[in-house]
Parts: C-alpha cells; sequence; structure tokens
C-alpha cells in the first residue's frame, strides 16, 4: 500500500509550517521542512541560507541577467537545488507517512502517492505581523517584502512545476489561517487524513 | 450581534448545493437555494427557469448582441434579476443566520453580516457523472456543456462582482468534493462555524 502524505503548500506568512507541525504531531506522523533544506546543504555544498533562497522562490536575478534572460537558459545553481530535493523530498516520503512542507512536494510526488494536498493562506495584515514579530524576516518595507516574496515564489512554480501556485485545482482543500485559526486548521487537515486514511 | 451566515459558492456539478443542506441540518440553520429563484420569479413575473438561467450566469447571448456588445450596456432583465436577487438575499440574511447556496450571496453580504465563506469544487470527472446521473442538466455532450457554464458563472461574476470566482483570497475555506467527500466538506463546514461562532 502507498504512503499517504500530507503536503502542505503554504502563502509567505501564513503560519503554514506551524500548522503542518501541529498536525504531525496530532497523528502522530514526522513533519519535514528545514531538514530538507539541511539535508541539500549537506549534499551539495552551498550553504543553508543560499538553499532556502533559491529552493522555493526564484534567485533575486540582477540586472544583467534580466535582461539576458540567461537566468533561465543555463543550467544554474536552482537546477542543481531542484535535482536534489526532488530526490531527497522522494526518499522521504518512501519511509513512510509523513506531512511535507512546502517545496513543491505536491507536484514532486504527485502520481507516485496518494497526497493530502493542503494549500495555507492569509489575510495580508496577519502575514505581515507574522514575518516581522515572529520570523523577523522583514526589512524595514515588509509589505515590499511581502510582494517580493509573493511574486519570486509563483515565478518558482512557474518555473519548475506546471502546477499554478494557489490555485484550487492542485489542493484538496485550502484553508485561510486567518479566518479559521491555526487550531482548526490543523484540526482539519487531520480530520481529512483520517477520513482518507480510513477507506 | 451581527447574524453569522455562511455562504456557499459552488463549481457546477460540485454537489455543494447538497453539502450545503447538510451543513444547515447539521447545525439546525436554513438553508437558502431554489426558494431565492423562486422567489425573485414571483416578485419579477419572470418564470423559474429564466430567473435560473440568469441569476448565477451570463446569459447564451445571441450573435448580434455578441457582436455590438449591446448585453453589457442596456438595463437588461439580469440586471432587474440582480437587484431583485440582492434585494431577497439582504431580507434573508436579516431573519438570522442561515446557509445560502450560490447567487452571490459572499459578494452581496460582505461588509454586512459575518461571514463564513466557502468554496466547493470538484473534478471534472465527478461532476460531469453528477449532471448527468443525478440533475439531469446536461445533453448529449456533457464536457461542453460543463466547460459552456463554467465560463457562464465565471463571466457572471466579473460583470456583478470585483471577485474572481474560485481564486481563494474570497474565501474562508475551498474543499474538493472528490477529494475529501461530501459528509466530510459538511463537517468540516459545520466544524468551522461553530468555532466561530463560539468566539
Amino acid at each position: 500500500m502507498k504512503n499517504t502524505i500530507i503536503t502542505i503548500s503554504r502563502q509567505y506568512g501564513s503560519a503554514g509550517r506551524g500548522i503542518g507541525h501541529l498536525v504531525a504531531e496530532q497523528l502522530g506522523l514526522e513533519c519535514y521542512d528545514s531538514q530538507i533544506i539541511s539535508k541539500i546543504a549537506e549534499e551539495s555544498g552551498f550553504n543553508a541560507d543560499y538553499v532556502k533562497q533559491n529552493s522555493e522562490m526564484t534567485a533575486e536575478t540582477g540586472f544583467f541577467a534580466s535582461l539576458t534572460g540567461m537566468d533561465l537558459y543555463t543550467y544554474s545553481n536552482r537546477d542543481t537545488i531542484w535535482i536534489l530535493q526532488s530526490r531527497i523530498i522522494n526518499e522521504l516520503a518512501e519511509k513512510g507517512p509523513c506531512v511535507i512542507v512546502g517545496r513543491c512536494a505536491d507536484y514532486i510526488l504527485r502520481d507516485k502517492y496518494d497526497l493530502l494536498r493542503v494549500f495555507i493562506y492569509a489575510d495580508d495584515e496577519d502575514r505581515i505581523r507574522r514575518i516581522t514579530e515572529e520570523y523577523h524576516e522583514a526589512d524595514s518595507y515588509p509589505e515590499k517584502h511581502l510582494i517580493a516574496n509573493d511574486k519570486r515564489r509563483a515565478a518558482y512554480y512557474d518555473l519548475y512545476t506546471d502546477q499554478k501556485f494557489g490555485d484550487y485545482h492542485y489542493y484538496d482543500l485550502c484553508l485561510s489561517s486567518s479566518s479559521l485559526g491555526i487550531e482548526t486548521c490543523a484540526h482539519m487537515i487531520a480530520e481529512a487524513y483520517e477520513k482518507k486514511t480510513a477507506e
């Protein structure tokens, strides 16, 4: 029997990562998130920050690359990271049922595993509060930081998958953590998983 | 205190209507669906089928209207239906907490009520099976019928609201009835409602 894997795609700042960990805790499953970055860093020799910046988002390309489109037509470090990421995610999924946060796992594992594909989103206001107060990731212009990250994440999906980030067609359930709250989101996902695996 | 209203937007053939009725039953609420059509028919003098065809979808415009764009620039029967529909939906929401299926209730009631905005979707395969075997609405080309209906529903949203049909930004939760099943969808919505109203 195929392992059932929960993949959590999420808007930047939507608490998708926290929800993923809560779901895993409730169901007694492993949750893979930053371990994937560490593994890629270890195997590629790139540092973890560089991997993080290039494993889910397009790079902030320089002026020359944006003019020539060079970034798209050469075999880049990001391509190397994508290949490693795909292999590592497949290895993790093989181990047993688990929760995987981000990293296009829904796309990478499609057709190979039984997936519960979740998309988590949130209001901009909550996302800005979270990236400044909780993640401490935003510079002095958090709105700009948010928009740039959204664009880079969507562009990454466009580049490496044939899916559209946030389009309901590619998910089994899409939940707003702003409207429902983190605990309710986690509880709903766990419920959907239990229902799915009981069949 | 404002009434909390559950609005269920749904893809054609996704069982959104059935889910709405199940949710209402579980929560002991009224569920408004075809009654809205009857009320509009009663007040406008149009027959119920005509109202149904023009209260949620753009018309199948003729060649002349499509050439001149006349359909968009004249005050149409559909405009009359929209105005009546808005008034009737507001009156129903005023009565007390309830479930309203379709008819852009999420847009009509925005900012006036506390809403739980749900979007239900399903795989094309399930939708085709449902519209042929359960609704008996499709002609001999169900795929064509489905595509035409999807387009007309999306065009209606474009015309009368500033929302994009099926875009997660406008919903609190989006559920695939194909992946989760009708009962689980209903249960999740009821859970979200109970959580929301308990706050």
